[in-house]
Parts: structure tokens; sequence; C-alpha cells
């Protein structure tokens, strides 16, 4: 049974095949978050905080922290701004370091800048995820030295140096050149999780099976975990959510072990929580239980984040009466 | 590709494993709703009537006609009416001349009373699936000739002689003498929908993972499609629906093909829409497009059978301004 093993200080976080489903936080990512860029410019850490704490009493077991930030005012003033590796490096270790001061969950580094990685290694503690490798031959070659100094395990990402095939049978081939190539460098199959790539289903009708059908072969025939941009599934459909909240369970049945995501939208941490419960991962259904409890308190007007919170700290605060 | 053919006097319809997945719906059903089964008893049809086209206008293409009322004041008045076999055969006659009149999709015969079975069958129009089968000695001998007779689909449930087992390999053995003791009469597996039986996976924490294993197995060794009465999974558990929103999509992805269930729920319809878009069972995503509009209206006030009902009429009535 594949078991990869992510640590905090405090600390230990198992993503596997017998283990609930890993949800890994998305927030913390300026990419795309132009608002969170620009307190990032200014030193202030406070989104980065509330986000950290709200997704971990949500049910994210471990928080992706990227350092994706384009500090657009101080390029205009310095040059050595537009230069990611000048940016980077420096706010992964501060983003890491304001993190682990107030969460005790397991990171997980995300970067495309190979110096921003490295930072970030430097900067945890215990035993971080690293993301990612693909099947570029540069990034073979800068990342997995990395993952082999500091013993961590990787993401791999199911594209190489001719893009992201729509072929699964490619991506599938991306994945086991990737494999192969970090058991040359000693690194075992049990330390990579890999992304099979989720497309859009409204883009690509297949999208889906091919997912599910990866998923499997990844598993059975590599023997190595999964995980994926779970929303990127519904990309350009009405009513996202619902897509969402299918796909994670059918994907769970398959065999998918994680996915990078938003824990903080009830419906789609519903559909993980109950697909835990099928699955035989949630002794007792402990955790259904106490989810049924909180999404009592999101009827009754607080917000997922509120109550998913006062149920973490025992209390009944975060209930509100429905609000208008 | 297995294909079970089911027909209205207009209607075709296909349960199958390139097929959306097959709703049918399990209002009409004078069991434990002691309302009906009153009205029933004065000769009111008027719930079955609005039953049967709320459960097609929101998604049912197969309606369960199920004959097992009891008639408590006719009973002490006639004691013929203690027998079943007294009352179900006209009732079910009757049901179906009802529901026949006012809507066009196929009927699922549903009794334990062989004669019942049997009136049903001379009433329907078209090709009705019958409910049910199991592998009980008596129940076999009886409901297959029928079953040959009149050349329709059938039930099989995976119970026999010794009753439910809790071993899905026992309930898996059942199912196959089933479908071999139909072949000795000449009825194709692919007439054969079986039912795994589904547990609560509240006393039984493995009953989800059985299910998945079962339909796969069912489907891939005995070449037959599944059915299963959905809810039950979620039964003494708090937040059902949540439960059976992810139930579902894990089942169709394991391969199951219909479930006996409630259509009016949007919550399950929604999450079965989902999963068809993501099976490539839904062409350019015209039905959860459709569905997506439907719950719009939902958030507007309007009831799901009120927003299904406009939308199948192609209007915008059944919209409301929210209430309260």
């Amino acid at each position: 049974m594949t078991r990869t093993v992510l640590e905090s200080k405090t600390k230990t976080v198992v993503i596997g095949f017998d283990e609930p489903f890993c949800v890994i936080g998305e927030r913390i990512n300026p990419t795309g978050r132009k608002k969170l860029a620009a307190e990032l410019e200014m030193g202030d850490f406070s989104t980065v905080e509330k986000d950290a704490l709200e997704q971990v009493a949500c049910g994210a077991t471990v928080l992706d922290i990227n350092s994706g930030a384009v500090f657009s005012n101080k390029m205009a003033e310095d040059p050595r701004y537009a230069d990611n590796n000048f940016v980077e490096p420096p706010l992964m270790a501060e983003l890491i370091a304001r993190v682990q001061a107030i969460t005790d969950v397991p990171l997980c580094i995300d970067s495309s800048v190979p110096a921003a990685l490295e930072a970030g290694l430097a900067a945890a503690e215990g035993r971080p995820l690293l993301n990612s490798v693909t099947g570029e031959e540069e990034r073979l070659e800068l990342v997995l030295p990395l993952v082999k100094k500091y013993n961590v395990p990787v993401v791999a990402i199911s594209n190489d140096d001719t893009g992201i095939s729509e072929d699964p049978d490619v991506r599938f081939e991306v994945a086991k050149k990737i494999v192969q190539r970090a058991a040359d460098f000693g690194i075992p199959a049990h330390d990579i999780v890999v992304d099979p790539l989720v497309m859009p289903v409204g883009a690509m009708a297949t999208a889906g099976r091919q997912v599910f059908t990866l998923v499997a072969r990844l598993r059975e025939e590599l023997g190595v975990n999964t995980t994926c941009g779970a929303s990127n599934i519904s990309f350009g459909l009405p009513n996202r959510h619902g897509v969402n909240a299918a796909f994670l369970p059918m994907a769970i049945g398959a065999g998918m072990t994680s996915a990078i995501m938003n824990p903080v939208r009830s419906v789609e941490m519903e559909a993980i929580r109950a697909a835990n419960l099928l699955m035989d991962h949630d002794a007792n259904g402990m955790e259904w239980i106490k989810l049924a409890k909180v999404l009592e308190a999101v009827k009754e007007g607080a917000s997922f984040a509120e109550a998913s919170a006062a149920a973490a700290s025992g209390g009944g605060r975060g209930r509100r009466r429905a609000r208008g």
C-alpha cells in the first residue's frame, strides 16, 4: 500500500490508498489574486494568515504555499523585481515562516522557480511536499536533485517538453518517465504524487473518464499516489460547484488520493467527507457527523469557515441567526 | 455492450453501459405512505397522478408502480381485503391505467404478489420492467415464466432462501444463479437488471465499497445492468442527501446503470446529471446546462418540481420570488 508521508514540526499526514482523501488548501497563492499580491508587496500577511487558519479549520490537512507574486509597484522602482528569481525565494521563506507560526499542518511548497523551491525547503520544518516537477528535461534536472537532497515527496505533473497531451496514454507515459527518472536519483515511487492533469469537461467531453482511467492505471501500474487541480474539471460550465462535487467522489472512487483545492467551499468538502465515509475511510462516521453539525450551523447563517472554526474549538460559537 | 430495452406505447428507454443513468421514480408506492394508501382505498388517484407528472418533469425516465397497499377500512368490512392477492392485482391494473393516461414513460411493475405482476404485465403498454425476482426458489419458479411469457426485462435482487448475505461474494453468487436460471428459461442476461443490495453505510462501514466492487464484477463477469434502492446507503445518518449525492456518482463511476429513487429531490438529481456529464453521457452538456437553469429558479424560490416542469414546458413559469 503506497504511503506518501508528509510532516510539519509536530504533525504527520499520510497520503495513501487506505487514508482519508488529502485536501491540500490552495488559497495561499498570489497568482491570479491581485489583491493578495498587492498586500504581499506591502508586507501585509494578514490575508495569508486568515487563509491559513480558515483552510485548516475547514479541513485542509496540508497547505499549499505559492510564491508566484508579481510586485508591479516595486518593479517600477527597481528592475530586479521583474525577475521571479529575485522576488520569489525570500517571499517563499517569509510565507512559510508566517504560516508555520500559526498552524501545525505540513506544507506544500509551490513555485515554478527552483530557487524558491529551495528557499522553501530550507524554511519548512518537517517533511513538506514539493510542487512540482514535470516531464520537461530541464525541470527534471533541476528539481529531482532537490527532492533527493532534502528527502521530500514531490508532485509530478504529466506534461513534458511537447506540452500537455490530450491523449491520456501519453500523459501516463510522461508520469512513468518521471517515476523512472526519479528512481535513477534514488527517489522511491511512494514519494511521487502524480497529477495526471484534469482537462475541462466542457471543452473535452472525455475529460472525466480520462482522469478516472488514468488514476486507476497510475495506482495499479506505477503504485503512486495522485493529486489534481480539481476545479479545472468544471471550467467554463454553469453551476461549477455541482460538477466538482460529483467529480471528487468519482475520482476518489477511482483511486485519487489528494487534490489541491479550495477547502473553504462547503459543497466540495461535503462531497469529499461523504466519499471518505463511503470508502470506509471515516471510522464510525465521526468526521461525517461532525460535518453535518457544521452544515446545520451554515444553514442558520454562519459561513462555512466560521462554523468549522467553532466546531474545531469545540464550542457552539460561529452560529448566527439567518441573515436577511 | 449490454442494453436493456424498456418501452412505453411511444417511448424507448435503454438502460446500458453507454447510456445516461436511468432514473426510476419510486414515489408511486403506498408501502409506508399511509396517506397515499388511504387515498387509494377511497379510489382517489390524484396523488398518484401528481407524483407521476412531477417525477417525469424532474428527470425520471421510468416510473415504478408499486401496488403494496393495505386497505384497513375495507378489511374491517370484508376479510378478503386482508389478502394481498385480492387487493393488489386490480389495484396494479388501475394504477398503470391512470399513469399511462397522463405520461409516456415506460413503467416498472413492482409487487411481491405474482398475480399483481401478471395483472400489471397485462395492463402495461410496451415493454415494462418487472420488479422483481430474487434467488428464492419459489420466486424463481413463479416470476421467470412471466418474464419469458411477456418477453420483458426483470430486476433480480441478490437475496435467496437464506436471506440477505452480508458477504458481497455470496450476493454475487446469488445474482449469478438467477442469471443462469433465467438462461434456462431462454431469458438473456441483457434482460436482467441486478440489484446487488445496498446496505446502510452507517451500520456497515464497508457497504459503499461492497457495492462499487459488486457493480464492477456484475458488469464484467455477468454482463448485466444494475440498479439499487439508492437511499438505503444513508439510512440512519445525518444529512442523508449529502451521502446519497456522493454515493450516486461513485456508483455510476463504478458502472451502476440505474437506480430506483426519488427524482423530486434536487440534490440527488444534480449529482446524477453531473455524473452523466463526467461519464461523457451528456452530449454537449445540454442536460447539465438545462439543470443549471432549473436550479437557478429553485434558488429564486420555486420548488424543484415546479421549476423542472416549467423548464420542460419551455416557459419561464414556475419561477417565483424568494419566499419569506
